[in-house]
């Protein structure tokens, strides 16, 4: 195959994936048929399918693209000249930056997430590679002293952190009125807090204050 | 109307809606039928109509027993003796206590308030009510020098508290596996957390950290 249909073949998947990325957030998951898809790629059913035989494998296409994301987006977190400027910055772009439409479309692959293992399945991969990269962060943060490691591990952190994260893309999804600019110094001072409350609670032998 | 028939009809509507939301959490809003919520509440389409006239209006009987129970967590709250074992008492509730039904119609809620304003102004009066309530706990335990009330007022706190909450009952809704009692401590260390940075703003003149 000559190297000029191998990127037309790249570009139509990206293409299709785009077009169902504005169809599942518009109509839903669950709503949005693999026909909306095509008119919205501008494609035939015939050459969709060719591409992703089912909505599940549009799906997992989108979550591999998200996961590539987040790889890009801790790399360069990881290139900060502090844990929490690098934070700052993915708070800044994952709570602030992204368009509406993510944070719609999000909100459509967690509910769908509750009653289709598939979506389930693929989306867990894309989480358990934010929780690796969050604790690989928060360890190398410790490794320099900038914070202090909890006798229990990051987990319950991350949890938090994760959690915290998520209901506010929620709050976004739902309320266009809110603006999480206005958080974001807040929701940083609170991690901070917490790191040291938790790393506290190593040295005063689990008191949690 | 004889008591007894009085009695017969609200304990008819409280069938309907306790059948409602095991179908809503198992078949998700959208995809439950009314034909699926009569099976499940073992009434003719007719009864269940005469005390529902859409699966709206069913929604908002949940809504408005939801209402009714959070009024009653916190009037429960005020009477703790001080805002934190109550604010302890509540987050087990919510988070832990309740059973896997209720958190999967809350996804499910969540989900469908995005694309039908009848549901998300239905819900927005329960959201309303939470932040009335919670706000008025902060300002008497600030009353009480418990807490340190900020400059601009407990909003910005009550954000992040409930969406720190709605991210966990997120995570209880899709991850099984998910323990909340595990991260409780945490929890109410991240509220004190961020009372303290909100409260400290204040004193410092804007400086959060």
């Amino acid at each position: 195959m000559r190297r000029s249909n191998v990127q037309r073949q790249s570009d139509r998947r990206a293409d299709i994936l785009a077009a169902a990325r504005r169809c599942f957030a518009r109509s839903g998951f669950h709503q949005a048929s693999m026909q909306e898809i095509c008119n919205e790629a501008g494609m035939s059913p015939g050459n969709v399918y060719r591409y992703f035989p089912s909505k599940e494998a549009i799906i997992a296409g989108i979550a591999e693209n998200d996961r590539a994301d987040v790889m890009e987006k801790f790399a360069a977190m990881a290139q900060a000249p502090d844990f929490f400027s690098g934070l700052e910055s993915l708070a800044r772009y994952h709570l602030v930056e992204r368009p509406d439409e993510e944070f719609a479309l999000c909100a459509e692959i967690m509910a769908e997430s509750r009653r289709n293992p598939e979506v389930a399945r693929i989306y867990q991969q894309v989480e358990d590679a934010v929780r690796e990269r969050l604790i690989a962060a928060l360890q190398r943060a410790a490794e320099t002293g900038e914070i202090a490691a909890p006798a229990n591990g990051f987990n319950e952190v991350v949890t938090i952190m994760t959690a915290l994260a998520d209901g506010l893309c929620w709050r976004r999804a739902v309320d266009p009125g809110f603006d999480p600019q206005t958080v974001l110094g807040t929701v940083l001072a609170t991690v901070r807090c917490l790191l040291r409350v938790q790393g506290a609670a190593r040295t005063a032998g689990g008191e949690l204050q």
